[in-house]
């Protein structure tokens, strides 16, 4: 009996931040190894599964990146890459477009559906959530940025009691193209947290956060703080954009943007419902009064 | 880190139960050492919140025993007992009804607002909620029996995210009196259970639950089973209305009543969200398909 | 059928005061004789009752001063006053709360109920209705001023056609103590009829109204009169508290407050649906459109 | 004061009437000199309008005999009468239409206007509220009789808080002419209160009531009784009609129905709202609970 | 089969203009042949059932000067005109309403009810719809001008899905006269079209449009080219009216005022649904957005 | 303007079956060349779009046969048939499920959103929309049959007056498997018409429909009638599948099922908008009243 009690006082630890984020709308971009590894899979679908029972909405985006390239190397279609960026021909985006929809969001629709939840999987194509046009089509091809967000869409999915599940795919602003564009995951999932007016925007990555040059991860930043890091080059790399849709996301409204390490056992109820900051938060400044 | 990681899937160890409940109606009847220790007062308030957070709709129902007696006793007032009931005239009368809806049932309802919830104690006599008769006006004075439930106003009052709090009193049925009846707690509870349509009602005692001649618990009785023990002389004493409740609500329609020891801490969490049985349960004949 | 015809004609002569005030919320500070006399008693049943039924929202504040002080005495405990305040410990704060709360309350709303009606009986601690902070803990203890009116419960009951009837007591604005605060009850309903945007409030007294020096009673006064009845002393002794009440409701925005003889017979509805004005009418500068 | 205090307890008479009636539908037949007489008109609008206010719904259906009659004389126009119905070939349709719909039904929906109240006059031709074949073309030619009454226009139109004001005049349930067809205006009346479940039914006329053989009213009649009074003779020339769609109305489900003296001042009030039966009242057998 | 391609090809052409118009309301001022010639009629009944299927709000006002006079000439009443005003007293007045109410209402409403819509028709006297003053009761007896538009009866028929159909007959905006004024029916739809807020306003008239010194139709006018073309005197005669109204609903905010040829086949459907411009369109100037 | 004037009528043409269809629900199974040629599709778009406008609710089930077939050819992946079924292993169910779900679903979708629709494209496995279990793994793999149709999620798709687009995959009934199952599209499509009660299926084919022994098209069939000309061979190879699921539809309460030649250019609108009967209807016995 007494570990039950011990178990039930856990219980009670979290009823501080179930209070706080009843009826919020949390945008989690998942990605990295919790959406390969087997465990974490299934770990992921139940912490979704425990904040949408005690009232938080939320709301999936996701990339797909390996799965795009080993389905390319299958098709013997090599990609070229110019500013980190896959320059993205019709051939290309055809797959992309299909791995993305047809493939990753189907799959992560029908894991939380069989952890028993009720996802809906769709790409920004559809109701014309996502309007883009291309970066630079004769550099990148079908590589978008997006121009409209029509989240109406998401928002009567969520009133229905759904998750909805988002491939990062746009629909040509100007009608000239079908095909659509291909979006950066992490703009999409800021660009949507904006639109929705999301309490928090969470990353999964495969990283422990923003470290800075002796390897510590540090746990806050607000946006001036962020800025100078990247001048001054601690934030580098793969970490530059990551940051920088997290940046987005607090400049558009969001209130806490956080990059998490998906590779610790259910990081996203850690950061969500304990005091254990994982990873790094970033938010605006200090002015803000409602805490998150 | 791992101690939090730990906590997170305590937490998740919870998700069935609040799947399983989320929606339903509990009846609490709240009594006894959790109603007086000031530990067990707090760790009540804290149940009940997460009750509500997780989507039960919680209903509490008390009596006030000890209170009223030594109000009683303050004045001068004697009670004498016919069958275990308190021979209630009208000076008495007026005192029970002072105590139980102007004391205990606005106790209760600060305890709960000031953990962070939102109470509203109310008595039976409010809209007309219970309606009653004399037992026997000679013998018993103002003790009366429930003749009509109007639950309407309670469904009001869950349907507006306010937690209940129901003091035993109620009105005349015939509107002949004013000062109304003094009505067992127990039965009280069990009566707006059924009305409600409730899925568990829940009795916090000083017991640890129904025991047999060995002085074990028995944590599962059915209706025919709780019968026999009564006519065997193993359920006996005080422990012989709490069972009579039980069972007026099993047959009532109510999916399961617990008896439960209200002296352990989180005592309804622990029936509610582990797989730790508190007490013993009574619940109908095994027909029944949705469990509870 | 003569005597009928004449009976209809006086309804139609109601015709339109029924119609100006559908809708409305009124206020009554209910209290003095008309709290106590049981043939007054059941003649303000009914006239809140007709009131209801022609669409009027009635809202009722009640005090209980001599129960409270017959009750102290039964108990033999003394009370002192200090600038006519009760000097109230903790254990006299009990006993004023069970007296409202627990009696007067239920009194009224069985009184409303057993003559048709469906009054619901609650305290401001309910639903965190009225909260307050200590005016001079040291010199009056547990007396109370409201700091906070979250009149969003009130609003609910009268949306579900009940009558609501409200005990002037109020919770702890900083959640130190749970006991709660006696709140003067004319200032209890003056605060809640703002935060209703009411158009009437009524108190009930035992005076004819405000009197001038020749004992006539003034029928009307404006602010500016009222106050300077006040600074040339003709507003003396327990009016004065009385017409800062009415004061204070028409400065928050209601547009009449009345002081009427709770002594006459359906002293209400002579106010509320005759030509006949009884006691006085307080009300704002003449700017006002809207007539009351 | 004194005569003010004895009208507020006239409306207090009022009280248990107004509670039974609340909610409930009232059709009016509206004629005979209430309809021409100019204080009784006024006296009608009135009562039309405070019955409105305390949750009555009223319906008026009209006739309008003698305005026909006149305005065919002024078109030299004549009349045959057979078996008591006007002979009605297409000129005379056109103008009974002329006068019905768009002389004395706009006078009515005025007169209770001009008094205050809301109300919206339409003929049986709107939103086909009733459909009717001729009784006998070649006998009587535009005189029909309702095949259809589709009543929902009515009931959105009292859910708009508006009096409808009926004239009876029907579409052909055939679309075979434009004309529409002459109903008789009690019949149009009674079918209205059937399909609406209408409480009442008032038939308003220039006669006191039924009357025995010794000139005295029958207050009250049964179906069985009237079917006796008619094969009897006592009930005879126009009353019979009269009877006829007062039966016709309770057979239909219609609680009461009353022939009232429109002559007597604010008769509709005088058997509404007070003990002073006026007229005669035809119901069904006793074993109806729900009294009228 | 090819012809029938051809059919669904043009109901395609009209795709672009459904999605235009859906939600939108349009005002018809019905008039002249249109409403005289058996086929003609039949045509406009088609158009108006077409429109509200496809979603557009269609309000119908009508006038009925033919048959005014036609049946003051029957009772030998002889009609003064001043400055194109029938003068107007109690007698006419009176015919005019019987006439517009009570025979060309009725007409119209029967017209679109027996080609399977639902119309529902009231006069400018119902629910107060219009208010009016006299323009110069001394000079034009019972003509008047509006003063007030109470406009929700008509949404609220709209919301029903019925189509209004409105006798541009106004009620006394002091209540002195239940008379009421004969309104110009092109100013009554000009300002029911405003209060409305409609898209549209169609004048249906006998002449192919406003046509400039050579006889050819000027398909478009903006109200500047309105206002000089009448100071040039090419706008002159009955056409100035016309175009004053359509000014007016310009002014008050309708985006569109077209005058049409009610003479040619399914002109309302001509103009609405293709890119044949049927008489001439009056708009304001050429900042507004969103076409029409 | 001649021409505009026949446009018009043709227009009206089509208004007895716009009433007759408004707020019916149509499923069509979008196929063949309709999918393939560039103007069809458009052709398509248009008549869906059409349809939404004048109130038909779409849903839209697809296949992806051809493009399944040539996309495994790149991949070098062999498909063997058994039973004119696709044996679907792991890596092959892959791939279908990435055409159909990620590739034709989102051309679809895209196509109608580009016309200026409003679509949203989802799978069977949204929402759990279709669970199946397999036909005979051994067999044939992941070849599924429906055992549940979740339909609450395309009626809420519907309600948002969005347009459904479902690609036939359903998820493991038993939740053993992640991969899902392969679904003949045309039951699929006839499923979800069951269990939406559509009023039509539509079936868009490369044949002109069901054809006699002397090779004329069969323009109307009943369940009887079908079942012999399959027993008698008439109706043999390829289109058994087709009328097989016509038949169940039928059977399943969908009043009637259509073969059309999606070939034929606005196939759906002649069906629907015209008295053209385009292919083969096949309806129930004649006993159904309410025509389609």
């Amino acid at each position: 009996m007494k570990k039950k009690i011990e178990q039930v006082k856990i219980l009670l630890d979290a009823l501080p931040y179930i209070k706080k984020y009843a009826g919020d709308i949390f945008v989690i971009k998942y990605g990295g190894s919790a959406q390969i590894d087997p465990i974490l899979k299934a770990q992921v679908a139940e912490d979704i599964l425990l904040m949408q029972l005690v009232g938080i909405k939320v709301v999936i985006v996701h990339g797909g990146g390996n799965k795009i390239s080993s389905f390319l190397n299958k098709l013997h279609i090599k990609s070229t890459f110019v500013d980190g960026l896959r320059v993205t021909d019709a051939e290309t985006m055809e797959i992309v477009e299909m791995v993305l929809s047809g493939n990753v969001n189907k799959e992560i629709t029908t894991l939380i559906n069989q952890h028993g939840g009720n996802a809906l999987g769709i790409s920004g194509k559809d109701a014309n959530l996502l309007m883009a046009t291309p970066i630079d089509f004769e550099k990148y091809g079908y590589v978008g940025e997006i121009r409209l967000v029509n989240v109406e869409v998401v928002k009567k999915i969520l009133d229905e009691k759904l998750i909805p599940v988002i491939a990062p795919i746009a629909s040509d602003n100007g009608t000239n193209s079908s095909l659509g564009y291909n979006i950066n995951a992490d703009f999409a999932a800021s660009q949507i947290a904006i639109a929705l007016k999301a309490r928090k925007i969470i990353f999964m990555t495969d990283t422990p956060g923003v470290m800075d040059n002796s390897k510590n991860i540090i746990s806050t930043l607000n946006l001036q703080e962020a800025e100078a890091l990247k001048k001054s080059g601690v934030i580098s790399g793969g970490m530059i954009p990551k940051v920088d849709a997290c940046m987005e996301a607090i400049k558009g409204g969001v209130l806490k943007s956080h990059i998490i390490d998906g590779r610790v056992e259910h990081a996203i109820l850690l950061e969500t419902f304990t005091s254990e900051g994982v990873g790094t938060v970033i938010k605006g400044i200090s002015k803000i009064k409602k805490g998150a």
